[in-house]
């Protein structure tokens, strides 16, 4: 953990430069817009150590697996989100000496990550070796309006000297990924080009035949005016560049814009790229950098509308909250439904693939709360999408039915490769079929179940009919040989949370038969036909809900994690001697396994999904039991139990975990965060504030809301989109005010009090 | 599985050339003598499918581990046994035109591995390209008497031409170790010579500081008289050659001798390498081919008087059953004593280490057996002398005490790097205790305790004492997360094996400990003082045995492998459909890992160490339990099985499980002997046969015999040293012979009769 950011309502910010700190910073200043994103690089030089990273959405390379000791099943491939062409690149020299800020004396620098308007702003003052001192101001943004933009604005103002810029604009497609688990480049060129101020690099990767077109203009400004400037072209394989001289007078500044069109053949014909992207260059150059930015500032004031979260009184808590916010909306926007939210968003490459089942357990309720239905419905569709590449999965692994979605994934395809996950943590499965039934609880929206759901459900339902194992001499189904949430214990028996997701899954698919039978008796039997589902399927999984063995304590009567969690010696981590934490930097795997600390909610994770199941006294008996041996090392962990502790009053728990989650990468807490930023877990942050302090549950198609203020704060608020409509919740020391800022009227229960809130009404319940 | 070489008693025979067939061949036919070896290759140019290897015994490369995902705990590298310089090189080019069995007409092609006497043998007729004919014969040897001695003897003679021979004689260490996880040399060069028809190369491991220096001389003789060549000399990198022109006249014989030095500095003094190499080389040449053979012919029979195994009346077991006791005898000769057994020898490089607990449970019984009781001895001491690295290696795992000895090493560091093996396979800790009693019991030499034994028997104690893990609620101690020898099952509970076995060596400790106290007790005090062993320990030691936890199946009344295991469906194996077998090439490892299929021995390799603690009546259920749900997906599975069969009584059970294990490579079973023989699993073969239908045992220092032989055998003979005593065990379908070849007399039971059997005595028992 190292704390040098300088807190802020609205922006990151950091002042003076410390090369130390400067991967973190690359880390934690990314932009993105959902379609493509990048590293807070330097456009400039910087020879000092640095993680270049430009991401395009979508856009993956399958590198050959690599593991000590192959094991049937494991993937071929894993997915690597590919670092592509460098489109930033302004080779910076005056009078034949670089600026490099590693080199360079450099003084006032400060770098802004302004999340309010959505652009990455640095400004510094440099010392050339020879006393030259001169100002830099470079901003840039990736449009969320025109998704394919990027654009950037580089002011150098000499300060003490005449001389002579020379600057070589440049689009680097020579890229090598940092993690490439046998040092490949990953992209071939198809074509170069240069022509007047323009130029384009389109690559191709080696594998795939994704093909990625950069197309870059330059402008450069004296004093307000375009320069008439003939670069010199020089092209190279994968690269192009112009360079160009121009002259630097004592005080006037030397404006250099760079405007960006990247396309893929995800969205156009691959030979219609370099046309396309021209186009939308054109367009871009067309509007300039002002006005680009001026409806940047604007796209994000809509974005912040829907989903801004204020606290007053502190302001870490506050720029916490906001930057997970503004992460999240910067790497998925819901628009392209082949998209997912990657562990790293565009902030680094490590991990791979893009999508966990952090997508449904975590992502998903924040996309429910902040944006239009359709995106949160576009998560599910994704799934939709990869059901038959799910069911050739379970097939690989032997299965004869259903479906077995990823551990982690790109098109689908399973990437991970190690045995005791990849195999073995298939309580994903039921993470996705439970998203669907918080879909629909949410939204009211029961047409996706007859029109995807239903298919979905049904091919998880058979995977579990399959997976279980009937144990005659008890007459119960047991669920053998996983992994549960709690990745410290591996290839366990009778995961509780295992196997309860599964007999909720085979309760929900059913349920939702008979809705699909009596409401629309067409579509049911379409489903019927096509699922080939017979009734004694269905009796099959009536039998395994009934049936299905629960490891229960029985004397402290709480939930058994696993059948032997028991002969485990129990010892809260309050008793650990600090210097063993994080147990995963410290503590061989197998030391690990046997102890009884766990990483992430396991048996909490469950009573978290399915809470309108259990009474508060099994809550509260399970997070007595549980929480003390829980070390937190999964950055998912903490905002499950902040949410139980809020619902169990325990509110300094609460409060603590909070705090571990939401400055996770501005405090770098896990020491990390130069690998990229924890995006997936920014959606656990916002959960924390909405459905724990909030107390925000969705139940027979009303808001239940339920808050309470943590001692530390003045106040907080937060906005939820509810069935058309968007209430404001502010909540400090004294009240509880909701207002219905749209025209919707939406039946609400606060404290459990039922009530309806009419459009633009507001209710106030005092504390 | 693939049969297609002939079956003879005392050769390995190849008849025709087949490519297909080539690199299994160079594993069978290949040649060692403990301190080095080779695999078959050609000695002339070969361009198809090669694995071409040459290794010395103890030199290693600690390459950089590959893994998907690290965990806390795995080691830096991973030992890999060191493909070094290829000394048999010779060029032969006739007129122009290459010799190179892939692209030449070749007939009468036979390879012989000469078992009896110790040599490789080739010949052949050749037909070039332009119709020229020659006869090639190939011999070669490297000498069990002078061990760092290589000769070849490579005789050409042109049938229906005269013409001219250019021959390179070369030797190449610029070689590639085929499995380097990163595709990098090992290799850097020290110095290269030529001198006269000498040549060397020195070269040195890139870590570690190996230093080996080969030095040849290539001497060419017509008909029988030497020729005066002189040699072109060409060096290169890690290179050096001679070649030679040598008129060829049809039907006169050209003979190309080429003796070979190979000293390392694990023996001399690295600057003095080169000195001696060409010191040893001088023996060699003043020697000549023809007396280093008679010599090795010589050591062999010393061998084979008292190792070998006659079976009369079938030919193919007779074969296998040489081929692994030759292939034993190639691979470890117990003289040095910081070598092991690989699991390859020097047949391959497939798996690295060369040291596995195969060593201890296995190849022990072999050279206890067959040779003088200082080889046994020397492969204990090689683990005293890893006795600190296994003290590192428990406290890099966590442990505050204790040894815990390394699934897989070279030096005895760890290189293994799968959690459920390296970490969890603890029960390779109990077979190294296990040893030290099977090696005192069998030749009573309790010496070994006071020297050495009680120091890794005390310190493996001290593992298990901190291993368990006390669980208060049912007063017993448990072992959690291990892996048992089935390695189908993984990170399970209780172990019955390993809880045995843990248990086991706290009893002997103990034991050993009260004998040392009785015998000596100044030796004792010094063990004492030196181990810090305070009576508390080994009060503690003597609780966990009292309170050790045992899983049983009160029902079936058989021990239970771990915890869960009937949890899994039992089905037998004889139920499989035969497309799921073997599991490890059809199913993933999650399914492996549920299902209730066992590689290898796990309880019952329990009942056979222990075999004197169970009645029959407990082995029998046991046997009948597991049995049938074994799959022998180990080389090392059927011999304990065939061993147990036999005591039962089980005849045809017992004959199928030997052969599964007699000519596993012969006919490659597994179809992978391309890579390498499966070494320490033939030391199981000759178990079978000795223990197994010989029926062998040692207790109260007699040795116990209770043979029978199997219907389809005329008779079989094995050879057993025994305190001194050589005894030639003959059994036939009428009678038992014993011979006493010795004068020393022998405590003997013969089904369970009692009787001493003097010197040059002998004892018949008719059946």
């Amino acid at each position: 953990m190292k704390k040098y950011l300088i807190e802020h309502e609205w922006s990151i910010i950091e002042e003076g430069f410390d090369p130390n700190n400067h991967e973190v910073s690359e880390s934690v200043f990314s932009i993105g817009n959902g379609h493509m994103g990048q590293r807070a690089n330097f456009e400039e030089t910087y020879t000092g150590a640095s993680l270049q990273g430009s991401y395009m959405a979508g856009v993956y390379y399958p590198d050959k697996t690599r593991v000590g000791w192959w094991k049937n099943g494991y993937p071929e491939y894993f997915a690597k989100v590919l670092n592509s062409t460098n489109w930033i690149g302004l080779k910076i020299v005056i009078d034949g000496e670089e600026l490099d800020l590693y080199q360079t004396k450099v003084s006032e620098f400060v770098r802004e990550l302004n999340m309010k308007e959505g652009y990455l702003q640095r400004t510094f003052k440099a010392e050339l070796q020879d006393g030259k001192q001169l100002k830099v101001q470079a901003t840039r943004f990736v449009s969320i309006v025109d998704k394919e933009v990027g654009a950037l604005k580089y002011e150098i103002t000499p300060l003490n000297f005449n001389g002579t810029l020379t600057t070589t604009s440049y689009l680097d497609g020579d890229i090598k990924n940092e993690d490439a688990n046998y040092d490949e480049k990953f992209w071939d060129p198809v074509n170069t080009w240069i022509k007047d101020n323009r130029m384009s690099v389109t690559l191709k990767t080696k594998k795939l035949d994704f093909h990625f077109c950069s197309t870059v203009e330059t402008q450069i400004f004296s004093n307000g005016t375009k320069l008439e400037l003939t670069g010199t072209a020089k092209e190279a394989i994968k690269y192009a560049s112009l360079v160009y001289d121009v002259p630097l007078t004592e005080g006037e500044s030397i404006t250099i814009y760079k405007y960006a069109a990247n396309v893929t053949n995800r969205d156009y014909d691959t030979d219609q790229l370099e046309t396309v992207s021209s186009t939308v260059l054109d367009l871009a150059v067309s509007k300039g950098f002002d006005q680009l930015k001026q409806e940047q500032a604007k796209g994000w004031a809509n974005k912040w509308l829907d989903s801004d979260i204020v606290i007053e009184g502190d302001v870490a808590a506050q720029q916490g909250i906001r930057f997970n916010i503004f992460q999240l909306n910067q790497t998925y926007t819901g628009e392209d439904e082949r998209l997912n939210i990657g562990p790293k968003g565009f902030t680094g490459e490590k991990y791979g693939g893009s999508t966990y089942w952090d997508t449904e357990a975590y992502c998903l309720p924040f996309y429910l709360a902040t944006a239009d239905q359709k995106i949160a419905r576009n998560l599910l569709v994704y799934r939709h999408n990869h059901l038959e590449k799910a069911k050739e999965n379970a097939r690989k692994l032997g299965f004869e039915k259903g479906a077995l979605y990823p551990m982690v994934t790109m098109n689908g395809e399973e990437c991970h490769n190690e045995w005791e996950i990849t195999f073995e943590e298939i309580h994903r499965n039921g993470a996705i079929a439970y998203a669907i039934y918080n879909y629909v609880n949410y939204t009211g929206d029961k047409s996706y179940l007859g029109e995807y759901g239903i298919e979905v459900l049904a091919e998880i339902s058979r995977f579990w009919e399959e997976r279980v194992n009937y144990v005659p001499a008890k007459d119960v189904y047991m669920i053998l040989g996983v992994t549960g949430p709690n990745e410290y214990d591996n290839n366990i028996d009778n995961n509780w949370y295992t196997n309860r997701i599964a007999s909720w899954t085979l309760e929900y698919t059913i349920e939702v038969l008979d809705y699909l039978k009596k409401s629309d008796s067409v579509l049911y039997q379409k489903w019927i036909d096509k699922l080939e589902l017979k009734d004694e399927e269905v009796n099959q999984w009536k039998d395994i809900i009934k049936k299905m063995y629960y490891p229960i304590d029985d004397e402290r009567n709480v939930f058994l994690q696993q059948d032997n969690f028991l002969n485990k010696e129990l010892i809260p981590v309050a008793e650990l001697d600090k210097k063993h934490l994080p147990l995963n930097q410290n503590w061989s795997w197998d030391r690990i396994l046997r102890s009884c600390f766990i990483k992430q909610a396991d048996v909490l994770q469950g009573l978290y999904f399915l809470n309108h199941e259990f009474d508060l006294d099994t809550i509260k008996r399970n997070f007595d039991f549980y929480e003390p041996m829980t070390v937190h090392e999964s950055s998912l962990s903490p905002c499950v139990h902040s949410i139980l502790a809020c619902q169990l009053g325990y509110k300094d728990k609460a409060y603590e975990m909070y705090l571990r989650t939401a400055r996770l990468d501005l405090d770098n807490y896990n020491n990390d965060t130069e690998d990229g930023c924890h995006t997936t877990s920014m959606a656990g942050t916002w959960m924390s504030v909405v459905q724990g302090f909030g107390g925000m549950k969705i139940k027979d198609n009303r808001l239940y809301l339920n808050p309470f203020i943590p001692g530390e704060w003045q106040s907080f608020s937060f906005k939820v989109v509810f069935r058309g409509a968007r209430l404001l919740v502010q909540v400090d020391q004294e009240k509880v005010t909701i207002i219905n800022e749209t025209t919707t009227s939406v039946d609400l229960s606060v404290y459990n009090n039922q009530t309806q809130l009419d459009g633009k009404a507001t209710v106030e319940i005092a504390l």
